[in-house]
């Protein structure tokens, strides 16, 4: 299959998250004609990746992407979190990011975030390698990998004792899906160095 | 002029920045077939908007699009970037960003920086409103400003005291430049909150 017929497929599968209209993505991000578009459109149609209704995948266009599952709570965006996000997005076609919640984050961090939930979604959906950020649902990862139903899950560095639970709990809501462990980011920075050159307002940095 | 135009313009813009081949820039951005994108080019030639070799802007190309020039150290990214770099972008066409050389963002931030210059400039590369990262030359911005030869450049909410200086200095290299005033970002987020709510090492953010 062509990269631009992967682009289409891969917006249909977003756009079933954001609810959006999946020919309006298309157009900003790829600058075309909707004639252009629907023609593409009627032919993945044609050849059963998109259903008749023009909206929804078909089983054999979903399991043409693979999609990959990322979280944490990214209150910040600093390099260690660029090469994690990278190479998570390397392992398939699509990215969705989920978000921790306020109070998940609260949780995890032992302190209340510096931003609330939407201002880190926002931030976590301006990086050009993430196609979709979306806020957890507290409390619950599972019902986030039942609605994403990704292909993978990428564990960060710092994530990886998550991973039985996660297996597990995957198991038990029937969602197949492989786990991957990420390395640890950008070897030369240290954060004992972070913290003793680091000052205090990070709106200085 | 249609926005698709407009995009080839934008990357051919770009690519005069960045040394790349402006066909292999776009067909990775919008994922067409190089057919395609030859075609489009070929009728951007004819009306005088690419010079003949197709790979130079004409000065009605360049006029064509509104290039605008942000600057900054960008050791992280907090939502109060987005804010600005996207108020910025609005501006014109294309968002060049200046990075601060380590030695310039020593005297800016009277310490040395988290994260080196190519680090950064990776950082804000790969926020979706930029089009095109550069470390700035060391001690001199005019350089800068006359590689890029920006429509405007964009001042952050704490660069407006230098705006007599970016402007003497612009007219001193002969470059025609509006100078816009960016808002300051996120008001309801103050440094002393995050000052006091703030942990140790940002790569626990």
């Amino acid at each position: 299959m062509d990269i631009f017929n992967k682009e289409i497929i891969s917006a249909f599968y977003v756009t079933s998250l954001s609810r959006e209209n999946p020919v309006d993505v298309l157009r900003r991000k790829l600058s075309l004609s909707s004639d252009y578009l629907t023609e593409r459109i009627e032919s993945l149609v044609e050849n059963s990746f998109i259903e008749k209704d023009k909206k929804t995948l078909t089983e054999l266009g979903r399991g043409s992407i693979r999609v990959v599952l990322a979280g944490g709570v990214f209150d910040i965006i600093h390099p260690g979190h660029l090469h994690t996000l990278r190479a998570a997005k390397a392992l398939g076609n699509v990215l969705v990011v989920v978000i921790a919640t306020d109070k998940t984050a609260q949780k995890i961090k032992n302190r209340i975030p510096l931003h609330n939930m939407e201002l880190r979604r926002d931030l976590v959906s301006s990086l050009s390698m993430v196609d979709y950020a979306m806020v957890g649902h507290e409390g619950d990862i599972f019902k986030t990998v039942k609605l994403v139903k990704p292909d993978i899950i990428a564990l960060g560095y710092d994530q990886i004792h998550q991973e039985k639970f996660i297996v597990d709990g995957c198991k038990k809501i029937g969602v197949d899906v492989s786990i991957a462990r990420l390395q640890s980011p950008v070897p030369d920075i240290k954060s004992s160095k972070i913290e003793s050159d680091y000052g205090k307002s990070i709106y200085g940095l």
